[in-house]
């Protein structure tokens, strides 16, 4: 049987010990689990960018993937933890909307507030919850416990909001909601909603009140050092450099407003 | 049988392939071993925050770990290679005080000086022994080889000062010994020290000279942007900002004074 | 038998998800494959760093790793996919030289452009060929997959110019070509080329117009604070300073003029 993965998404950063040291008790259970670092480096507490890289990186996860996620900004506090299974995967996570994004692809089969003490570890520290109560949880799951174990069926649960675009006849009205490593700006407009709107009509593209002169289908595409436009590896609108960093050159970052108008 | 973990402490970052060819050594020589970072991010040559990392954290790895420490200014110098037994773990590293932290909390069961050139590489670089001695001495380990065939038991060994807090009648004397990624300041001020201290009276905290108003469980029951105490996940006092940085907002780091008077 | 090895060796970052969902790709297709990451903090598109990198480090990895190598400027466009095979490694990359240090050590045995489509993902985002063309393919190999059965055999590929020292009768010209972590300043003279122009005779040595005073077998033979010279652990000439950065001291980076004189 293959090992199970434990898959892991947090804002504890490298250089402290915390995410390491959350290994360490997931082999302790599952000395068998494969462990993986989708990234520890989501900003501290924001959890609308942990649930965006989390929503857009899971499903490329072989199925019977644990994911144990905590950006946690209310560790210690009376906020719930969770375990919900979507589709073939499981997540373990503070019931603090960090799963928003990925309730929004795919519904949910069943979510389990964890409440069992037994799956948690002896004594719960109220500000390291993912070393003492969420990293045994991915652990006793990775042992093959189910869910509904650890605690009882919850019906509800804390979202937040996505920045969602607003589309209206003439016109798209996006943001960016994410800015890579290599300065693309990733809007919250995806490629479904672009290619109704635009009905192959021509559009026009602007970020920040900026006009964007191309749409291209990769970076190579646009001369070195000018701003295009491009679906990326996320299927979502983004703007990009070729050669270069979009945020750098158009001094932009999140939030920036990116509006799709016909013509 | 479980999979011998080897749990790797390292100043050589992320950005440079040290601590990739790290790996690559130890899984020539312990192909079913399982590696887990603690962090490469320890400040270049930073002894001391090395050993704090270390001792925060190995606790939480299951017995018969193994760590690999190198942090390591000396490397290439006349200075010792070591593998120490504390409990049911084990660790390799440089003979330069690292462990300090560890053997502070559990005294070792042996130490052994790395002397035996057959559990190295065949040649030895004198200025990456983490790759060519300590790696390999590491994987061995996790093969079965037994310390006291790779080299002779010492009984002394170089130690740092830690930063231990003043416990006079009236106050404790102490210091931020650690800063971490949230910028929460982390003191050398241990809960029992302070409980045997505060014999339940009042207490005033106070850092750098400011008066700290609050002592709470955990950092979501101070108002969020005000600076809070509280006992962290390595039970040591900490200076914090709920839903920010203590460092940024009081603009202190390593060394500020953090003072407990009764009150 | 050993779980196969795939190390990786990118310039995504840890920030974003991309590494990581590279990784879920490589385990759904190979789930006892081993994942150890070299580094994926090569400066964005940065080729010549990525080839040096690799060349430095996986020598170190044990035969059959097979290496997944993505700096890819070029993502989306036509130029090809690659599987090398040196040695007992092999390499997964695009066709943009990134390979060409690799080469420069060992002639590859073959070398096979990826064509089979069956070894990607069934849709190839032209902005993220690491995980639906590269991380499949390293999959492939690593579940046995022959790499004839993934392409043509190719003749001809993309290669760099590595900077290679000029050495003349008087003097090897030299430049600096990696910092380090450390602020270590590594050069492209390598220490066979410095021994046959040295013949034991005495030489001087200048970075960037400053005379270096020592050549040292290690860092801490050196003075604290002071810049000397020495061979680092690929056998390079490298100009450093004991217990500091000889970056932020001689305010020097790549490119950085070496010069090596007799005298």
């Amino acid at each position: 049987m293959a090992r199970p993965i434990v898959a892991l998404l947090t804002d504890f950063g490298t250089r402290d010990h915390y995410a390491g040291t959350m290994k360490g008790v997931v082999l302790g259970l599952a000395p068998d689990a494969s462990l993986v670092d989708i990234t520890h480096d989501v900003p501290p507490h924001d959890v609308l960018t942990a649930s965006l890289e989390l929503a857009a990186s899971y499903k490329y996860f072989p199925p019977g993937t644990i994911f144990l996620v905590v950006v946690d900004p209310g560790v210690g506090s009376a906020r719930r933890g969770l375990v919900a299974e979507v589709g073939d995967y499981r997540f373990v996570a503070p019931d603090n909307g960090v799963l928003t994004a990925v309730f929004h692809d795919h519904k949910p089969k069943r979510v389990v507030e964890l409440t069992e003490r037994r799956y948690a570890r002896p004594t719960v520290s109220k500000t390291f919850e993912g070393r003492d109560r969420f990293a045994p949880a991915a652990a006793w799951l990775a042992r093959g416990t189910e869910p509904t174990a650890m605690g009882r069926p919850v019906t509800t649960w804390q979202t937040i909001d996505l920045p969602e675009p607003q589309v209206e006849s003439s016109q798209i009205r996006g943001e960016v909601v994410l800015v890579d490593r290599f300065g693309n700006l990733v809007s919250n407009i995806d490629r479904r909603t672009f290619d109704q709107f635009r009905h192959e009509g021509a559009v026009r593209i602007a970020v920040d009140g900026h006009s964007v002169e191309r749409l291209v289908a990769t970076y190579a595409e646009a001369p070195a050092g000018s701003v295009c436009a491009l679906f990326g590896s996320s299927e979502h609108l983004e703007l990009a450099v070729n050669g270069g960093s979009a945020a750098e050159v158009l001094h932009l970052g999140r939030g920036a407003a990116v509006r799709i108008d016909r013509g």
